[in-house]
């Protein structure tokens, strides 16, 4: 499963940290082939990654990189797609001075590594200017290898977050090979001139032209030069970085098209965008845990036969034993199966199990407690469960960013009504899963 | 409050249709401020709206512009943006030959008057040139004041539903001035041509250039002349109306920024973006019955406290009767109050209502019914409601589109404890409303 990828790379260099995968596969275009072999660069880069926007387009008081997605800024989803790419030695994040410290506290929530925060610019090659003379001045992480500065510098936003690692190699080989290298992608809209008075002039021939996104690399020397060269007027009106190079150092930028994901979020709009292909990323998996009943086994049986029009993968374990324990490192979400007994004591151990691996730290894992009452009496009585005990789990749950959510089952004998029953498990299951509804913990919904 | 704005206005050749207030206010840049009094105008105006594209971009089988939305298809919303436009005439929807059965469907199904569907051509400008040509056919709609065809035509797409009305006022207005009209847009990313190898060559100064939105706006007699006039590779390879008519007809195209909310659905990402809008959209107000209840009241009452920072407007009410039945014809969802009783008839008599209404025809109705138990025992018994009843009842709601939820909640004599539960009945009805997910109907919920 794609999701799980680069998971088999996991930096050795960080063996106590919860291996992240790469969650943000080709949402767009409703692709998800499997990625090609991810490829390694053998020479030093390092990213700069302004992020010292005022979030004016998206009419919110908050910057838009500031903004939380699952209680978490955009920023740190983009420091998260860089960070998990084990050639990347150094992410010099580039904010407004009165941001320093709040930067500072999101790398440290989050755990980040290999960051550093510069203050930024009045402008934004100002800032960039900022993020690249940072790395030149030898203050290298611990974790590089060495102290003489990267090779190539990926300049990207950070409000474009879903950046993936098989894009990051090409630009960064590009821009060893060729000086520089920039994202492009087809104009959506015709281009116009217009006139002093507000007037169509002319239309630009939509083929020619591109629209020029981020990331862009360049050479080191390359983007140095280019920032020693340029005039005050580019750095107080300038926007396009390789125009600096292909300027002030002759060099013309080799242009990749790259996925439409490379998106900027730029309106409130793309803010719902963003949390949409968040959200459906983190939804892709459930592992249902059974305890061994096979009672629950059945249940589990038929939720299999309905995921695939849920669109999620579904795997069905015993336990979090052994092998098991590394559905804990990964993106899954749960689905515990409790048989007659009402008793929230496997939830409390999984979500033991979940603190214990730290698993929680960068998205709120999801976590259904079906109860499963294998009679066929489906009056509230006897085997009911307690609204209240789960509630108050929820609630403990919540704060330590774990939703948690129960279903309630009886286990008819009647052949269709128990397909309805299981049918329904999976509707709640699946819209659960996928809105992530932090009002909604704690509910005892009924199939 | 901003949705109702238009509402004071209903076309008075409509009396039998419920008014649809303009549902799309700026939802962008999170402005929400007053729109200024609409205007009119005193010349025809149709609409050609193509609808031709086959969604290769979303990577979805089914073409945007059918895409479902809260079940209905994006071309509606915008068949709805236009068809509340007291001044606008004809629409005319151009589609592929394959697809005029279903646009013909869903013209029916959704009680769209105004449109005719028109098969398209194999460009963009073939089809948009059909659309123009059906308009000068004199097969104006009953509706028409006249049969001599449009003054002024508005080209749109199918795939930009939130375009206001105000907006269209400013591009029909100019365009009768000039000839012809355009909405444009600031550029987002820097546009740079390219060499023949895939370099960059040199990039374009923002500053002077435009995207080219939609709408835009033509005489009849510009476009016309236009698309008679222009040669067979226009049509095959050309994109702009307005290059056209001034390659044509000499006629510079006068051009107007657009708010960012003409924008086109394009990727997938753009669905969930435009899903998130209509949400928004349809969640700003509800109505609290109270039945007269004192309890209620008191319940209404905290919740009104608690409206503000849940962002949604609440009005309390006693009952639909008399002037109240108005709430019935505008955007609002409900909360009805049982006290003691777990009786659903109030609900029953809704959903009467809102079917007398037709109200529930061009998008899902939320109606929460709280079940307060004014006493102090917060345990399951006597009081409770019964889970199979309101899950029944929703089922049958549903099937009429409208999404029925629960809560239950226990008035306790301690105030803090109340305090606590009359926010979580605000927190779950919030939810309930903004996500109005159809898998969690019928459920009782705890507050």
């Amino acid at each position: 499963m794609e999701v799980n990828n680069t998971d088999m790379q996991g930096d050795p260099r960080e063996p106590d940290r919860p291996a992240h995968p790469g969650i943000f596969p080709t949402c767009e275009a409703g692709k998800s082939e499997r990625k090609p072999a991810v490829r390694s660069v053998d020479f030093p880069v390092s990213v700069v990654l302004p992020a010292g926007g005022t979030g004016e387009r998206t009419g919110l008081q908050t910057p838009k990189q500031f903004c939380s997605f699952l209680g978490r800024p955009l920023i740190s989803y983009t420091i998260q797609a860089f960070e998990r790419v084990s050639w990347i030695q150094c992410i010099v994040v580039v904010v407004a001075r009165e941001n320093v410290d709040l930067m500072t506290d999101i790398v440290q929530r989050f755990q980040h590594r290999k960051v550093r925060v510069v203050p930024g610019g009045s402008t934004r090659h100002r800032s960039i200017c900022n993020g690249v003379l940072a790395l030149g001045e030898g203050e290298a992480e611990e974790e590089s290898p060495a102290a003489d500065g990267p090779k190539v510098v990926i300049i990207h936003d950070a409000v474009r977050p879903f950046v993936e690692e098989e894009f990051l190699y090409k630009i960064a080989a590009a821009a060893k090979e060729h000086g520089a290298a920039g994202a492009i992608r087809p104009l959506v809209s015709t281009v116009i001139a217009t006139t002093s008075e507000g007037y169509l002039d002319h239309s630009l021939e939509r083929a020619k032209y591109r629209a020029s996104e981020m990331p862009q690399g360049f050479t080191y020397d390359v983007i140095y030069q280019a920032y020693q060269r340029c005039t005050e007027s580019d750095f107080e009106f300038g926007t396009e970085c390789l125009h600096l190079a292909l300027q002030y150092c002759g060099t013309n930028a080799k242009l990749i098209q790259g996925p439409p994901t490379l998106w900027k979020v730029t309106y409130k709009r793309d803010l719902a965008a963003a949390e949409s292909i968040i959200k459906e990323t983190l939804s892709q998996s459930a592992c249902i845990i059974t305890g061994g009943s096979a009672h629950a086994a059945t249940l589990a049986d038929g939720l299999q036969k309905a995921a695939g029009a849920l669109h999620m993968e579904l795997d069905v374990i015993p336990d979090l034993m052994g092998e098991n324990t590394g559905y804990l490192l990964k993106e899954w979400n749960f689905i515990q199966i409790s048989v007659n007994r009402c008793s929230l004591s496997e939830v409390e151990d999984l979500l033991k199990d979940l603190e214990a691996a730290n698993r929680a730290l960068l998205h709120p894992p999801v976590i259904i407690w079906v109860h499963l009452s294998a009679s066929d009496e489906p009056s509230i009585s006897g085997t009911v469960a307690e609204p209240a005990a789960i509630m108050d789990l929820a609630s403990a749950a919540k704060l330590r960013n774990v939703l948690l959510y129960g279903i309630q089952v009886h286990q008819s004998k009647d052949t269709e009504r128990w397909e309805r029953s299981v049918l329904k498990v999976a509707e709640i299951t699946s819209a659960l899963i996928r809105e992530r509804s932090p009002a909604l913990v704690g509910q005892l919904l009924q199939a």
